[in-house]
């Protein structure tokens, strides 16, 4: 199986550090090229599912602009310009909920969009999390903190109370590394 | 907790069906605006994962523009202007495997980006698959048709070999939903 080839890109809409979109010309495996496949390019992210020392998960109770009410979500942010995603993730745990974890695991490193690119998600598992400090973020977004037990977190996630597809794969992965070990 | 309320939407790149991006005015809770919110529209989609009647997980291992290498993937689609998210369901599966299914279950709605849109991701576990013709898909894409036990497609989630976001978490809350029968 061969890869599609980029031969040029050029930018079609500069908007700000949140959304630029380009226009690539391909060249498929067998010598065909398409001339104007939109490639999207938005910020890469990390999510988060943090896990106190006594199995609570700490997830938030938010709104956001694209989803409708409000969901459960798992710590998450925007990776800095440079930034290391695990730094990423646990500045945005700390700044969050004030916790800091002894033990990180990555839960891979994901495309977004598998024709448009989008952006990376890297997401991460944080066990033994403890209270630290006062959380710090400045979100625009009303949040609510919260601590569940890991049944309440299987039902919410089945009941599709994580509404943002990041978030959900992110409980979900966190979920079946646990009940692994 | 208060939503996000748009005041106004404005096009401000048409590219094409699968590709307009919008700049929203928004009004915060508080009645600050924020003028210039960027919105991307890409077409929904569904993800499928397929388990036959003998247990056995149908992915792909194919090549997508927006992947670096291979990947494992789920069966999967556009959604048709007007068409029903199960009905593209079984429509991919049938296209794309040869296959039909018996018992479908929903595995939720998500949207994929909580701050841009981009997309809402429909994602389905189809159970008793078997085949009944012969595959039509025509996508662009190489693709090979694979049937895995469940270990192997738990160890190649763990190990980040379904490389894009919506086809991790089909998997991850596949694994979930059968674990939990």
């Amino acid at each position: 199986m061969q890869p599609w080839k980029t031969v040029s890109r050029k930018t079609i809409l500069n908007h700000s550090k949140y959304l630029v979109v380009e226009s690539h010309t391909i060249q498929l495996p067998d010598g065909r090229v398409l001339p104007d496949w939109p490639w999207v390019i938005t910020p890469d992210f990390v999510n988060v599912v943090a896990i106190t020392r006594d199995e609570q998960y700490l997830v938030f109770r938010q709104t956001k602009y694209g989803i409708e009410g409000t969901s459960l979500a798992p710590v998450g942010g925007y990776i800095e310009p440079g930034e290391d995603p695990l730094a990423a993730a646990q500045r945005e745990l700390l700044e969050e909920t004030g916790h800091e974890a002894s033990d990180w695991i990555s839960l891979g490193e994901y495309q977004v969009g598998g024709n448009r690119g989008i952006a990376r998600a890297h997401l991460f598992l944080a066990l033994g999390a403890q209270e630290t400090a006062a959380p710090t973020a400045d979100d625009l977004e009303d949040q609510q903190l919260l601590s569940l037990g890991r049944p309440r977190v299987e039902a919410a996630l089945a009941a599709g109370e994580f509404k943002c597809l990041p978030w959900a794969t992110a409980v979900a992965l966190a979920l079946l590394a646990k009940s692994g070990n």
